[in-house]
């Protein structure tokens, strides 16, 4: 029987969870790809640390030893930072190899330049594993893509992010309080800056937006922000209109142009992202055949991502390579989000209430916390003349007196 | 350029959307495929009815005339009933054509013999159309069970039963009152039997039960249920409970042996499936690797099964036939659902609380209404005692302390 022989770049998490997935699920995989997989290299840093890595397997801290191998059929890259992880990959492609990447930063960077090179070498790359763990997103895109136009794509693409709001909300705790519960946990890294200013949602989206609609907005017209100004204070505001914050990435076709935004955004309790949690992930797909479709799981920790990894690999040893999807511009206009569309709005912290027809003033959740109707013009408007007002979206529909009936209801 | 020729069998909803999709996307076809597709022919029952059909199409009424057609490669089944449907798609595949069906009462009968027939004629059977519309399940599946070794599926896999319930609790209506709306909306049949009994949900089970295990339980050995004997007492008493009466098919490999039930559940509202309301559907797939995963999207409709089934003319056409999946027994072995495992459960029309050192008085909701813990085995026994009693498991955490919490909160 012939063989698939493996790399893996970085031996953390991620690249130990492939590591055991292979050798755990070896049985699988040879049914399911006829040939056996076998791990020839790994690529480490720290030469002192202990690993639980088979003798057979070449362990080195040189790439240049494992693109000499004699055979290498595929690369799997679970390092972090661009650089020299795009160099490697780049040699990797050269060399003939399928390459798989769980780097969302690098990819986000250099998956056109990686995606290209690959056509021309005609290798596949996988990265299913850069986007919401071990949830197939990627490749529930790349179906649905086949025919559906898509419309809108949404998600919550931190776990991080969403565990932070989650603690905070159940158990009455500050940022910082939720965030060092994070990082005990794992969740979050010592410098927490790329989940909790939303760089690594901001990657994701990007990343999205290539397979969704073939081509990314202009990085810099991209709205990011991330969760550091939620409050308590707001959580319980939010919480006492029925509302939760999540962190959530949109993107959107308008007008042949491509809308992203990556912030904090109210939703209902009846919409799908209400009840995802903790470090769950979800994705939301709009498109013009199927309609609406969530996908909802892990977002992250080592077997969901080694499970998105080896799902890949078994995608790019089966199908000859289709990057066509990613370098594809669709002609889709849609209606959403219209700068003049009235939207409903969490606003907080105002001083007074503008004469302005155009705004409907929902209900006052307390002093200077309202829910209104307004368009995205007239909030922006109302926040450049109130210093300290922060105003924020909210997702369905927001029914007060609903609310309210339930409540009584439930007591 | 070369042509894939298509055959649609019926012009119904799901028809008519095939075909209506083929014509509106034609472009993307001929781009993912390579060919254009084309309908050749289409087989109808009643020639009196006006059609939207092209002239260059075959209509007919006779299937022999699809057989003898120069050109056939795939026939689309949108039919209704076992037969002749299952003669016609045996025919189809003795002729060397692909196969898509949507008609889960057919498939659950007679899959497995399509199946080896069409491995045998080395063509593809294509069913994603039979399970929850437009959600791509059976493609996820698909291809987490490359590796993933799968332990659990779940559904809300009926949208009439779905949308009768929600319009039970959300308009108090009584069951008779939303059965009507949901004939009068095009959600039900004359004769709504096959849904509200849930034989259409138990059909949709047994695919998923191939598909995920490679076989099914013994037929006769389900638990189905459907949900005539919900009334709207019972859905105030639960909603009072903060839980929700979702109609839910649940498959477990339990001690090498398949366990599948179909009937109402409550679930409590951090579940996956609270929200999931009205015609939608949802599947939750928990696998060894990954972890818990769920879809949710519209569970029929035209263009919800229409992309379905076109993503499988798109999968059949571009894939080499693959049913390795659906004959292959895998040795799992779970902890799930043991009949002496402590459950959550609301019982009601308890006439005398049993002295039971082993059951668990959780909360009396209102006479004769209790949310209790206790294993299966001691709730049959409980309802072999006092007639009348009837009984639904609750999924998920139940915890009514904090649900008064916040409710009073949210005042």
């Amino acid at each position: 029987m012939s063989v698939i022989k493996v790399a893996i770049l970085g031996f953390g998490t991620v690249g130990e969870g492939v590591y055991r997935t292979i050798q755990s699920h070896s049985e699988e995989l040879t049914a399911t790809l006829g040939k056996k997989v076998e791990v020839a290299a790994v690529l480490i840093r720290n030469t002192q640390k202990k690993r639980n890595i088979s003798e057979n397997v070449l362990v080195t801290t040189e790439f240049a030893d494992i693109l000499n191998l004699e055979q290498l059929d595929v690369v799997v890259e679970a390092i972090v930072d661009k650089e020299p992880t795009f160099t490697f990959l780049k040699s990797s492609i050269e060399r003939g190899c399928h390459i798989i990447t769980a780097n969302k930063e690098m990819f986000a960077h250099h998956g056109k330049e990686l995606l290209e090179l690959a056509e021309e070498k005609n290798v596949s790359v996988g990265f299913e594993a850069t986007v919401a763990g071990g949830i197939p997103v990627i490749q529930t895109l790349r179906q649905l893509l086949n025919i559906n136009r898509v419309k809108q794509v949404q998600g919550i693409l931190n776990g991080t992010s969403n565990f932070i709001l989650t603690e905070m909300r159940e158990k009455k705790q500050s940022f910082t309080q939720a965030l060092i519960l994070a990082q005990e946990n794992g969740y979050a890294e010592t410098d927490p800056t790329n989940d909790v200013e939303g760089f690594d949602a901001f990657y994701k989206t990007m990343i999205l937006s290539r397979l969704a609609f073939g081509e990314e907005p202009n990085w810099q017209e991209v709205e990011r922000e991330g969760i550091t100004s939620i409050t308590s204070e707001l959580i319980e505001a939010a919480e006492n209109a029925g509302l939760r914050f999540k962190h959530i990435a949109s993107i959107t076709m308008l007008d042949g142009q491509i809308k992203a935004t990556v912030k904090p955004t109210l939703v209902g309790k009846e919409h799908p992202f209400y009840h995802v949690e903790g470090v769950q992930n979800a994705v939301n797909v709009q498109s013009d055949i199927v309609g609406e479709i969530t996908l909802q799981g892990p977002g992250a920790g080592m077997f969901p991502t080694a499970s998105a990894v080896i799902e890949d690999l078994v995608y790019v040893c089966q199908n000859p390579p289709v990057n066509r999807n990613l370098t594809r511009s669709l002609d889709v206009t849609t209606e959403f989000n219209k700068n003049d569309k009235q939207e409903t709005w969490l606003v907080h912290g105002l001083i007074h209430k503008p004469i302005t027809p155009s705004i409907t003033w929902i209900e006052e959740m307390e002093e200077g916390t309202y829910v209104i109707s307004a368009s995205s013009k007239e909030v922006i408007q109302l926040a450049k003349q109130q210093k300290n007002l922060v105003y924020f979206p909210i997702l369905g529909e927001y029914e007060r007196v609903n609310r309210v009936k339930a409540a009584l209801k439930a007591l």
